[in-house]
């Protein structure tokens, strides 16, 4: 990898982190977010662990193995979620990994725990995510129980993936939102995606019962 | 037309784009904008198919001609929803068409779908829709049944304005609000009453029976 | 009154301009905003009739007198509800008075019209409205029903001054909110404690069955 | 105490009054802010009585010893608030107190008065409160009263710090949320934390029975 697309990456993850600390996403110390910068070796540039999203500078994001490991030398100390990001990045060969943590998306991975995930069909909305042509689409977006064990919880993960091979995200339990994509400005815009359809749903479900 | 109008469009285009986008109105690669720079041939600049809204600048802005072919060189593609627009300009003498996809329009045009509409009486913000003179004018805001078939869609749209010919707006279902006006300003202004409107009716269907 | 007190208050009515209309309460061309530039005879500094709130420059504020003339040469036409201002400027010898157009003071004016007005009491940020001392005080916030005939607004306007004389504010039904101050400062304090009031009780209204 | 760590205190509390403004947690003159520059003799830096916290600057900003007595000259007059700072950074030494007064601390304090408090489990964003390290951990936050009567308020949060050691904050009734850190940092992420936890606690309450 070379040190102006480390660089670069480190600017879009600031951007990011701005942007989504604006809309409410990425309160306290939440969200944390990835992109790849070295295939074979698994390299990642990451967010570290416990700053605040909203003033991440290009100096706080560190370089992660698929051990988790830091490369090179960097004070800061991984997220204890990269392994969650690296298990995406691996997995699924995704480009970019991006957490929220939403008000809505707290919501609704709490209201439908119990059956598994959240149906999300017949929005146009949905053709802005990879791959999809139509808003007539079915995306099931699996919702995982929330655990402090991360080596149990990247399993969870791997698992849901496996078995929800088409889905474009998925949500842990009170917890949030993940999702992917090729690259980050692909990962970012399904993030947006699925934080309006969640709120849409959301609202859509309050007021069903008013007209 | 001039280079200069033309530029002058584009920059109004791109404030449009980060103005609505900060408010929610155009997340992920949603919503796009359009205005008439002639009408004999007619000529439209519009935002280009899939870029995010919030980020535009003006040389991401393309002209189309009435058969939605881009005129003069340009490497971006047309938006799939320019035949809306064209139809819109076209049929109605529009000098400006927006489209937004905001939470509020996706929820109520399913809510209403059934109804075929929204009716919309008895505000005062109805004064800012052009022609207006009373908060009791009555506006009806039909709903369109969503298509990824753009001809078929684009008929459906102009059956619509023909028998609603007095509507300032309409919905595509679960898809979002479109509006238009002699210029960008008045259609700008018509997105932020109809916003504004579609919000209100909601939150108030939603506190009706808590009185 | 002097030139460069003119100047500062065109000043403040554009920033508050700005702020509103980023807080989504002058959507449109919705809102007006006026100041006592001079009392006798009186002259008010203000907003115009129909621009945009977001964009106010000090260029476009007018100076009218207690007949709604304009003072000296303006091209911009008065706005329609300048008669409710000079009302309240003349009445209650306020010093600047502001109109906002909110969401929740649309919705509330409606839901509240029946009942003549809404009941504000127990509320800590009641401490905020000018001569209230406790968050035990009752505000009684007159709700009157709105009309395009302004002289006739005008005397129900003035009628329910007179006979709730400790009123800080006032709502036009399905149109918005009315406050004043002695000055600018106060009037804007006054507009951000009543909006967030009406909010509140909104909120806690929605909820008060779910627990 | 030094005059740069007393600036640079300042410029903080500043800082936090603009951001806290934009998200609509301290309108109008609600909210204040203090940390502790002296802890023997115990010396805060306080936003003054009744200011616009969007607005202040480093100026504006006071020091106040353990009596609620002005440190030095200046011209601005303590908050009524500051009783209840000098308490919580008296009793339980922390370094930082923040107060806001948001619409959902404002709505849930009233709900949940009868209870004494509300209690939050089971979300991940807890883990942002310092010392806490699962999503499982139960945090109580109570709710006291309002009042007027200033010593007899800091007594009775006195008492409730006492009976509720392992809280992180509290909220006074229809008065908004007080929390508090090691420093202003801490502080500022508890307020997001606590902020973000009653908005999803509400929204999931409404949400509750329509699924």
């Amino acid at each position: 990898m070379k040190a102006a697309m480390v660089q670069d990456v480190a600017a879009q993850l600031t951007e990011i982190g701005k942007a989504f600390y604006a809309r409410g996403w990425v309160l306290g110390t939440s969200g944390n977010f990835s992109a790849v910068v070295s295939r074979d070796p698994l390299v990642l540039a990451m967010s570290p662990s416990g700053g605040d999203k909203g003033s991440l500078s290009a100096n706080h994001i560190l370089l992660i193995d698929e051990n988790c490991r830091v490369v090179g030398e960097h004070h800061a100390k991984p997220s204890a979620e990269s392994l969650l990001h690296i298990r995406i990045a691996g997995q699924l060969g995704a480009g970019a990994v991006l957490h929220t943590h939403s008000v809505w998306s707290t919501t609704l991975s709490d209201l439908h725990a119990a059956a598994g995930g959240l149906n999300i069909e017949g929005y146009e909305m949905l053709k802005g995510l990879a791959g999809v042509q139509t808003h007539e689409h079915k995306e099931w977006l699996p919702i995982v129980e929330n655990s402090q064990d991360m080596n149990a919880l990247s399993v969870s993960v791997g698992d849901t993936l496996r078995s929800s091979p088409h889905s474009h995200g998925f949500m842990l339990r009170r917890h949030g939102l993940y999702t992917w994509g090729k690259d980050l400005d692909e990962a970012r815009r399904h993030i947006e995606i699925l934080e309006f359809l969640l709120e849409a749903i959301g609202r859509t479900k309050l007021m069903s019962d008013k007209l």
